[in-house]
């Protein structure tokens, strides 16, 4: 056996193993009888402590140096080079963060999670305060181990965003709110568009389920590899791309939560089965840090592909243009006096909101930058705990112009902080950022894509997309990704072409 | 940390990774995408890998040493004693057997099924043969490794049916043989029962799935720890007490088949639910060798569960008693001219036939016998793999009246082979005698329990069980479980007896 491909069988292992605890997670979000909580999560617990010794184990380095040394002078970018680079990378970042550090947050994370759900239930901040303060504390231990140049918020990044930074992110969020504030503001001037339709009539489950299976698979997600299944928080994930799982939940008062909600998971799971075969069980299909099986190469980026099939093309007009005669088609009833203009309007109302998954293309990104500006102040010490609530109403009321009436519809409002997933917040945005910059790219370097479209064929844009980004898992950094494939880093151009553009013509300038 | 605790915590550790190989299994056969096929493979060998170094470790000879030591001079049948007597056993013979011959073991089932499969299809037993012949091999090698008295035979009843040897079977078989075949006869004499509504009308799936649930819950099966699914073939399979899962296929042409399926894998599944809280995630809950998460004592005890529920309880003519109103209030149209008594003995015919799957309480033991003394055979040299087909079917001649027109329905028939399952034919009539053993001793030791099933109440039956025999999980060797909860070893007796007065009800005497 080669250097090189025992390191790659040492790396499979771990692989088959962050499968597995996906899967353990998958069943129990899905699947498992309420009986099994406790154990399930021994369970969880024994497998990550095995893949992490595994992966942590200087044995790993020894392989990584072995086989670093047989791919030297290879193509630079070639999937054998970059799956040594990037394994040596995660495994210096992994070797940073003491074993203790990990454990206490596994603890701490469990307990705060619990505690946040009550504080919300009781709408009582001043409950989950304390876990909120210990669990920044232990953010900051972990972002001075990883190390950082400018902002504790920079290594937590890593995780999530590698290679970018709180400065580069001000900047775009900067960007943003120069661009989107005007849009805003010409909305709200608007009357809300027709949508009695979409909440006033009943959409069954069942109905909602088959048209958006059907979508799925016009947008190419392979069902011989995949599955659609029921669950609270819909979510997706992978064990290797030969099995890619999405998950839905169903409103039958409000059908846009599922059908948009599976157009945005379709594009998580067009993504991970668009993975190049060869890079299967390899360090390329594998998050090394956090232990979980999957190719997309950032956050965002795996972001950018939810948000393009869901908005960018689930949410344009020459969708459903096409689509709206067959969504007529399981909604007979419900849909007869509606048209496709007026559905694409409904789905395209632009209004200030206080909860983030309620909010619309233009409005969600604010609620991000709040969210994102004060995880830096309590990183970096410049937000009290204490303030938190009064802050986020603030930010609330000069981004959004709304003021939320308590905490559970406030800063008590997401999962993520209980959970200890600092530094994730951004990711949505700038999925957003990345996805009409792959779009703009691949409607340009392909003119088929475009009349594809209009005629309701996604085959095209798919190809352009697995091709560009699908195929390489963590081959290339996000920048580097978008460097290659659209000619540019990360920036806001195209995003705020993109939906000007579109806004425009939905809320003209008078 | 006490010894013990340390010895603890490491099996658990093991018990968590057999847990994990179970939902790895369960998933593949009720829920996986085809395209997961090869890379759960991988998922599955690289946990079973874990586990199986992890239990083969030298620690943990050193753990049962230290342990053992603790727990000197207390009770001799006390769980913590018992664990360490268990995990030693096993630790013992998991040693004795080379880890390539595992390896080899592993590679030749997978193979070997393949092969078993395509030759099913094309009636050729030659194409099968020499994957066979490795097969027997390999079991003799494995025999050897484990180390017996009389019968290579003996040395794999260890893991199926620990106590078991090659020569108390065939006592048992020949006491078997004796008492049933004058039932047989009998039988045959007499005109099939009328089943026309078992075999020439609809039954809906949802609507059998919905009577087999309102049963299993009847049972005492409890769904906060466990579900149903759809498979292709039907088993149980548990993640700790607390999640245990049944499954099933429904032919809407025979509605047997799943009625009697789900009593059958309610059995399985009331032992494992019904294991003491206090061995979850202990070796009482595992099979160390195996590395499969079970609390059953062996595949006898577990099977004599699933018997006595399908046949002792639900293939009795109280129960239908009872139960046939309900069955009905589902399938009016198709009962509307059947009564209670009718579906009685419709559903307990006795034929003779060709296929063990399909057989009924009378023959199914004759056709287990035929397997086992041709394994034995085989293990010992007596028969030729060349013979195999034709000595299948003298005996089915000699025992049962039939003669299969091909291998595909003679033996070719049956997985086990082809998946190295030599030495556990046996357990299914062993369950089957145990069944009686239980049920008899239930009865006499508690007199509330026959006037309970006579009003269609289940809960003092199985809380006999799960007293005596179902919360003990591996504390117990299956002659010890009997002698302390009946009074007897395993003997044919009540099981005789019980097949002789239910039988010459229906067939009586002429």
């Amino acid at each position: 056996m080669s250097a090189y491909d025992e390191f790659t069988a040492h790396i499979a292992k771990i692989n088959d193993l962050c499968c597995v605890l996906n899967l353990l997670t998958w069943d129990s979000r899905t699947q498992m009888p309420e009986g099994g909580t406790e154990t399930r999560g021994h369970q969880i617990s024994t497998v990550a402590g095995v893949a992490q010794e595994m992966f942590t184990n200087p044995k790993t380095l020894q392989l990584i140096d072995a086989a670093e040394k047989e791919v030297a002078g290879e193509p630079e970018d070639s999937y054998r080079v970059r799956a040594v680079k990037y394994a040596r990378e995660h495994y210096e970042i992994a070797r940073r963060i003491p074993a203790s550090v990990v454990t206490e947050l596994n603890e701490l994370k469990s307990m705060s999670q619990a505690v946040w759900i009550e504080a919300r239930q009781k709408n009582d901040f001043k409950m989950f305060a304390p876990y909120l303060a210990k669990m920044v504390g232990l953010q900051q231990k972990i972002a001075e181990a990883i190390g950082y140049k400018e902002h504790p918020y920079d290594a937590l990044l890593v995780r999530y965003e590698p290679g970018m930074t709180a400065r580069r992110l001000k900047e775009l969020f900067a960007e943003l709110k120069a661009g989107l504030t005007p849009i805003l503001e010409r909305a709200k001037a608007y009357p809300e568009a027709r949508h009695d339709f979409l909440t006033e009539r009943i959409y069954p489950a069942d109905k909602q389920k088959a048209f958006a299976t059907e979508i799925s698979r016009k947008f190419g997600y392979d069902f011989d590899r995949g599955r659609i299944d029921l669950t609270v928080h819909p979510f997706e994930i992978s064990f290797t791309r030969q099995d890619v799982r999405i998950t839905t939940r169903y409103d039958e008062k409000y059908a846009p939560q599922a059908l948009f909600g599976l157009f945005h998971e379709t594009g998580h799971g067009l993504y991970e089965q668009g993975a190049d075969p060869a890079i299967t069980r390899t360090a390329l299909a594998t998050d090394l840090l956090d232990l979980y099986a999957v190719a997309g190469t950032s956050y965002g980026a795996h972001e950018a592909q939810s948000r393009l099939w869901e908005n960018l093309v689930g949410r344009s007009e020459v969708f459903w243009k096409n689509q709206f005669p067959l969504l007529q088609s399981y909604f007979p009833e419900q849909l007869k006096d509606v048209d496709a203009e007026a559905f694409y309007r409904a789905v395209n109302r632009v209004k200030p909101s206080l909860v983030r998954t309620e909010s619309d293309e233009i409005t969600y990104n604010f609620h991000i930058m709040i969210r994102v500006e004060i995880e830096m102040g309590l990183l970096d010490g410049t937000i009290s705990i204490e303030k938190l609530p009064e802050i986020w109403k603030a930010k609330y009321e000069e981004y959004l112009g709304v003021t939320p009436p308590n905490d559970t519809l406030g800063a008590l409002q997401d999962i993520h902080w209980s959970s200890g997933l600092f530094g994730s917040f951004c990711t949505y945005t700038i999925g957003n950022i990345m996805s009409a910059q792959f779009y703009e790219a691949a409607l340009k370097q392909n003119p088929e894509i475009k009349p594809a479209l209009e005629k309701g064929e996604y085959k095209p844009l798919l190809d352009w997309l697995t091709e560009n980004v699908y195929r390489h898992g963590h081959a290339f950094l996000p920048d580097e990704l978008l460097q290659r494939s659209t000619g540019s880093k990360l920036n806001t151009g195209p995003y705020l072409r993109y939906l000007t553009e579109k806004f425009d013509l939905l809320f003209p300038h008078k």
